[in-house]
């Protein structure tokens, strides 16, 4: 569908597994080796998409249906793969994204039990048959997920949700990283900041050493 | 897919073709002949739909993709139908809704050249095989059409939109009325509100008679 230049990589994890630092953190790395960087996350990315997050995370917002939040979150991320990941990655850019697609299989489909089924066919009416080159997969304990999102800020609609429904996202990344176990890079998010680093040393090595 | 009792009548047309105000007419005959009518409109029909409503129709927002729109439409029309129409239908109420499917296929097909097949998908996805039990097409020259929505209030950001965009919006209803001539019921709303009120009055005579 594209002609894709740029490498495009998406960092998923439950609550509270350091994410969004640790974006930052291969930036730097691949910052340092040369490359043009563009960091962006999902739901949001583009100012429509900011605003349908907004929608999405409301915490005064009655709950909404399961359709309705994946439908959302798809609209965001059409607006994010047409208007800021293709042109990127078309012009040559490397695409760190803060959550994406597998987001999607895990809180709406793990989480809220929608079919796995529909989610993929949402999934390919946005994107048709666009591939992620490499997901790091954050992973840890939901304990202690739950206790560092806490920690930082106030609860928003889904973090508000029980500690059963993030065992169940967790699970599911887990099944995802299995059965796609080449595009998948399982980060251990339990140990330290300087061992987690260690671990995104070692993965962003690789992928500079296959990127050429 | 439900056991609906009531009837669902859509409202269709243009900008300016008056459904807002002939939904409230049809209603009163409804009433007045003993139905419990509810009335809603998309997008919008519920508080997040509304809240996607605002996102959809804001003027300050930039120009989204033709997906992303699509999208959210639907995702407001997800929330409509699961948590508003189907339980007034199931409890036996007639539903009257201000725009509906039809509107997708008219603006975001028609208007926006989106391939009517992806629309399909995403209604199915949405609606499985709900179907409209009437709609009341109000069809007026664009140009009738506009010059009465300017003098009701400042456009948003679809009715900034240029003629020629409402010329396809028009010929696309009318397309679809000609392919479902059972299900549509075409009022010429040129002209005056006595007029177009007599062939509500017709139109909804008949239906009653078919409702028993």
């Amino acid at each position: 569908m594209s002609t894709k230049k740029g490498l495009f990589l998406t960092f998923e994890g439950i609550e509270g597994a350091g994410k969004s630092s640790n974006v930052q953190y291969v930036k730097q790395l691949l910052e340092a080796a040369g490359k043009d960087v563009v960091v962006t996350r999902e739901p949001g990315g583009t100012e429509v998409g900011e605003h349908i997050r907004n929608v999405l995370l409301d915490p005064d917002l009655p709950a909404m249906h399961s359709d309705t939040e994946l439908l959302l979150m798809f609209a965001s991320r059409a607006e994010h793969y047409q208007y800021k990941i293709l042109p990127a990655l078309q012009g040559g850019q490397w695409v760190l994204c803060d959550r994406f697609t597998d987001a999607s299989y895990a809180y709406q489909g793990g989480g809220r039990s929608i079919d796995m089924e529909r989610i993929r066919r949402l999934e390919s009416w946005v994107l048709g048959d666009f591939k992620i080159d490499k997901t790091l997969l954050f992973d840890l304990p939901v304990a202690v997920g739950l206790s560092r999102a806490k920690a930082r800020s106030a609860a928003d609609r889904i973090e508000q949700e029980e500690a059963s429904f993030f065992e169940k996202i967790r699970q599911c990344y887990l099944d995802r990283a299995d059965a796609e176990a080449t595009r998948f890079e399982l980060i251990d998010a339990e140990q330290s900041i300087e061992n987690v680093q260690q671990q995104l040393d070692k993965a962003v090595a690789v992928l500079l050493e296959n990127a050429g």
